[in-house]
């Protein structure tokens, strides 16, 4: 029924796919650490694959780098430091770059080849990567974390793939330990939990790391995002010395940049779990 | 790459596609109307299909009709007398006889065969059918309407398929028409709106055509769904001399009964729209 003019992703675990109809693959590489490619479908733009998961697509994406970025950013009192780690297709960074408040990020994804194919294929993402305040570093993340100096960042942005492969350690409590120490106080660590219909467990076990590792104050947001399974995602925060439930109530509803996805009305309904969810993350 | 232990579902006009994995195929009708097929899934339970088109699954519909009944029923100050055109799957219904308030509800769907596939292989979704304050009708909901009495209903809920085949009729200001005279003052229409990310222009002209069927409130919700194109669904609601969104601001956060997705703060988040939404709904 689909021929080879789509690109199919398989999600075993929940025996559902997803696919889009392509006119042709662009790009491909073997890196050191995956196999990247990118296609041009005929209704999304371009879509970049890793290792066989869908990573973004043009037509979404907006959805998934907003939320990854600015409720955390806005809920830090003054968020100067920022750190991302993974984010290799520039799309959080630019969306963190919006932010006045932000006088430096550092960028550590371990794999330049994502970087460098996003900035041929995806350079609407990429258009602030030459902005004074940002670094870009080729680096394994969870290494570098370790000599990160204590107290020294405000948020902490995990952008990576599925807790499989190289990105599994970036699930770990000894990871979120890592991030606490560089966290300044009132700091924040966000990173993506999966979908909360098809991998509930993944928030409650982020979740138990976070607070394992000294995070009181956890907070998972909902949103969708159409090429993920299920077309429905969350990430989730964790807080040092900061409420974020009370965070995200103080922050003003003016924004100083322009959004798609994101309004301060939309992060706190992000915020609201179903009951269901509720329940399991209350329970464990 | 997907076999036959596949279905797939291909939205030609987003070149997108959705597929479960099934074990076999339990059910196949053609009625006067259309081809009803139900599929036992390896994850997702029971799949029900009608020409083609995924109507529900076992595992993911609470969400769909939850979020038809409870912003509706909620938001009308005492819904007494319901009207679902369509819902032939009865899990609607069942949402709606939750409410204590409800003194009678009609189901018109023109296609017995849907009903009677529900009984047998989604009997969840049945369990109220019985229940003395329900009729169940097999009858042609747009002709059905036009002879309803005038102000004799509190609540519409249209849980139709898609503006395609005989649905195409619950799309049109005619049809919006006949609800706005059948409703009572203070009364509720609400309808399946389409994907906002893949056609948000079915939200836009559902409004075009409430509106000049004379409804001057309107709402829009946006919620998950992960069998539908894109995961991501709405539904409409047109009031009559009834401001939803003060409406939904007076409902106690107290439910008299259980629900999976539902909440009352989750019925606010689901009113607040992405600002590109929000932008293109208001310009049109």
């Amino acid at each position: 029924m689909l021929n080879t003019n789509w690109f199919t992703e398989i999600f075993e675990q929940s025996g559902s796919a997803f696919s889009l109809q392509i006119k042709g693959k662009l790009f491909e590489q073997q890196t050191a650490y995956q196999k990247i490619e990118i296609f041009d479908t005929t209704h999304f733009g371009k879509l970049m694959v890793i290792d066989g998961c869908v990573m973004l697509s043009s037509r979404d994406n907006f959805i998934y780098h907003e939320m990854m970025a600015h409720p955390a950013l806005l809920s830090c009192t003054a968020a100067k430091e920022v750190l991302i780690i993974g984010g290799g297709d520039c799309g959080t960074l630019k969306e963190v770059l919006k932010h006045h408040t932000v006088e430096h990020v550092t960028q550590v994804d371990i794999d330049e080849g994502v970087t460098r194919a996003a900035e041929i294929y995806f350079p609407e993402l990429c258009s602030a990567n030459t902005d004074p305040r940002a670094t870009l570093l080729f680096d394994d993340g969870i290494a570098w974390i370790k000599n990160k100096a204590p107290e020294s960042v405000d948020v902490i942005i995990v952008d990576s793939t599925d807790p499989v492969g190289p990105a599994q350690g970036l699930f770990t409590q000894e990871f979120f330990s890592d991030c606490y120490k560089a966290l300044n106080q009132g700091g924040i660590v966000i990173q993506q939990s999966g979908s909360p219909l098809l991998t509930p467990n993944e928030m409650v076990e982020m979740r138990q790391a976070m607070r394992a590792a000294g995070f009181v104050s956890l907070q998972s947001y909902q949103f969708p995002q159409c090429v993920y399974p299920s077309g429905w995602w969350s990430a989730t925060a964790g807080g040092k010395n900061i409420n974020l439930s009370e965070a995200a109530n103080s922050i003003s509803d003016k924004l100083s940049f322009d959004t798609q996805f994101y309004s301060v009305a939309g992060h706190h309904g992000a915020m609201v779990l179903p009951p269901y969810l509720e329940k399991l993350l209350n329970e464990n």
